[in-house]
């Protein structure tokens, strides 16, 4: 059955690097500190926003170990595991685990010529929620592997798999996801730009990279619907909208971190060979922060 | 320059692993004397046939330590290299070098939505090639993060960057990559269907996973056409072809697998979540690889 | 500026054809009765519903004259135009002009090869809506031939060019459109399954395929948004989606029209090469068409 | 059975027209006479090189009249046949054949939601090639309705359907036809920038667009494949190779045209929308016909 207590928005954190490439724990904790305040209902390390597939699991695990230390179990903690075998995705889950994570978000596998078939994809989520015995959130983002409708309803007979984050075919595969599945399990929106959509058509919430950025205004439109008052959310998501056109796209989170630099919330560097945003990228995004 | 010790046949080995998806070192080091034995210019663990990308540092570092345990250093050994960031892609080189490897064959970066742009991947391969000192291949195999001809000829001045395994885009892609950089790189063939046309088409040599099933038979093909036997050549090809449509596409590794068990060299499991060869695959391998 | 007389529900009509793959001018005049009683806000014959591609000029000046005699000028008739030059697209829009015809609703040229860029594209729809001199709504179908928010943008300058049906990228591409030249141009939604959606995003109307089978919910659902009552469009909506999703895709008019005989109204044959619906797309149909 | 005397180079012509859209006689027939003094093995007007989508039946018909005052039947006329439905493109076929046709080259139907499935697309060819009875060649070309090996396989059991252009997919592609029907009907390659390789491959012949740029180096390129010297054809494709990266891409027409003007023959405007070539692709072409 759906787990209510994972309802709402449930916000990335960006993995802050220094020039070394090595976390900067400092600036991660203040950002942790930023967002928890915001009143979000949940908090996401290690996804795609996070860089997750270039983290270590000792890594994520530090992640998890300061949000637990800040958080104190207030809010739900949702680890994004990105890993390339089962083995690999059960260790990382484990270790979160240990640390005080309370739900794993896992990718399928991607390395494009070793994807599996259907019958691999159920294996390998089946796998992770019994081993790891955490609730899992499918992370549907995987171009190359995605999990169909179809097989997220079998999915949903194994114990721990509550829900999943869909992210690839945008607001359409969303609708489609959700009226197939949205009975049995959470059905989590990631169309940054089109978030009021996503929730009038009843998203179970969501996890996205802009709620990162714009943690205060996802929330209203969130309780705006929430509340019946559509007109409002959707002139907040009109009002977005152009910033996320800048922002998505390959290595997004050198992106995000140059926005939240804007508004004031630095938070250094990408990890090679994701560099630092283009000075093209800078000005665009300086123009419309300003006009926000 | 263009190294010439590194043209010609240069094969990929799978990795075999048991059912709890542990390598099995008698299975690879019979595979390897096998390889050996048919004559073959190089080697090449790690790669896409061997699961590279759901491999640990120490265990490639094995799979090399293994290959020269045998091979003694007769002929050139390249390591594959897929990881997910320029810092675990370097450790993982140092980590193959120290064991005996004598080039890396190394795929840029793939989860999706963290590829970087061009500055990033000239940045990402420039490190590794200047950081573990060894000749770097790129093994250009992802779509999400295609090297162009363009930016691969500027690599080329790199010192250690000697060629490219051309995967992505087939043929045209391969020739298109030989016109523009053929003069100051080594450009492999990766078209497993079509090795002969590439090689009419001036290839320095071959990196593919059906030279593993097929070793003699692609090694006839290599000097059918240095020799001017083009009718030869192509008689093999056309031969082959039926094959490799069977075997190709994604988790292709199961069905490397699967084949070679139909001509005596059983191989193992594929490591979690690739399961074993469906019966349908088997039915088909079986009738063609009987027809050869 | 806005023509607000075309804002609405703009509903397609299919094209009946004997067994011969002659005009049945007879079903088609009952179908436009049918559909004039339903209360929609325009009409329009001989788009993608109608197989406008296959239809000449003197046919689809008839169906135009048809529809005049059964509704007098009451609502407006948008003539689908579907043509691969200028003079051409031009001589059918003056044939159906003098037919009575109050705007034309056309898409770009489509031969692959053939597609022009946005300069010609400029000139192909600044030319017929100057000579023939009716409104013109671009009907943006051709994923070949993508007409862009920034061409549209400049084209709504041109005197005649009124709006867009937006149909290739879905909502997204509807939103995009929307936010972009919402302010200048009528922008209608083609998203047959998530009519709803793209109301609540300020649609000026819809010309959708699906209008044509479910003329009095699409006009419910548009009812529904204007006075405020989001749930009930969306009930409304989230039931007719699963029959969408057997209808939409290559050649759908067959679907669509056996479909109609299910309803009790009988269409004839689509023209050939289009054949009559398969066995399976009937028996699908039947199921779901009962359920509703 | 394979018809061999279609084998061969078999050229296709530009149709020249003037500024306002009207056929240049004038120059078709001295760009007529001008391809036939090469030694071509076969012409064919109104395929996509010739823009025959925008071309009417009467002109079409023209265009094999002017041909056949030249030809006299020398050598075997192939009209092209673009038309979206099956009795547009028979009464497009008996026309030509009327008109002196040898045989007919025919896309299939290509408006993207009307494009028909395998048994919608055997009978298009089938009532074609019955209706006019002359022998069919098959205009692969259409990726939106693409024809499959295994289906062609099945067409060439019907009388008069003789051959296939294979044009969409590339060399993969004409290999894939090749194998699979090449021992019961003809395969000719459409891969301009790589013709030889194709014809090592053994194409039946070719049909397309850089033919008509340079009759006679494609002449070469056949004899000596024919002949055996494989280094020599290789040599003159590896020459060509970068204009066709100028000139291949939609609308390739104006950049075909553009090209001719620079080897002096002049061949007038494109039909609207299709405008003249751009200015960077005019310098773009000049530097590169400079060197050839």
């Amino acid at each position: 059955m759906k787990d209510t207590k994972f309802r709402g928005i449930i916000c990335p954190v960006v993995t802050p690097f220094d020039v070394n490439g090595k976390i900067d724990e400092t600036i991660f904790r203040r950002e942790v500190k930023y967002l928890l305040n915001t009143g979000i209902h949940g908090i996401s390390p290690g996804g795609s926003t996070g860089e997750g597939a270039a983290l270590h699991d000792d890594e994520l695990t530090r992640l998890v170990e300061i949000i637990q230390e800040e958080n104190a179990n207030q809010i739900p903690v949702v680890a994004g595991i990105i890993r390339n075998s089962t083995q690999d995705a059960i260790r990382a889950g484990l270790a979160v685990k240990k640390a005080g994570a309370d739900a794993l978000m896992v990718t399928p596998t991607y390395y494009n010529v070793l994807v599996p078939d259907n019958a691999g994809n159920y294996e390998f989520f089946k796998s992770i929620a019994e081993d790891v015995g955490l609730p899992v959130i499918i992370y549907n983002v995987v171009p190359q592997n995605e999990i169909t409708p179809e097989l997220f309803y079998r999915m949903l007979d194994v114990e721990n798999i509550i829900g999943i984050k869909q992210s690839v075919g945008g607001i359409q595969a969303f609708y489609k996801m959700k009226l197939m599945c949205g009975n049995k399990g959470l059905i989590y929106s990631a169309t940054d730009d089109m978030l009021y959509s996503t929730f009038a058509l009843g998203a179970d919430g969501a996890i996205a990279a802009i709620l990162t950025l714009f943690p205060e205004q996802c929330l209203k439109i969130w309780d705006f619907v929430e509340s019946g008052d559509y007109d409002g959310a959707r002139a907040l998501q009109d009002k977005m909208y152009p910033i996320w056109q800048i922002i998505s796209g390959p290595q997004f989170p050198r992106r995000i971190k140059q926005a939240l630099q804007f508004v004031g919330r630095y938070s250094g560097y990408c990890r090679s060979p994701i560099l630092s945003a283009s000075t093209v990228e800078k000005e665009k995004l300086e123009v419309l922060m300003k006009e926000l």
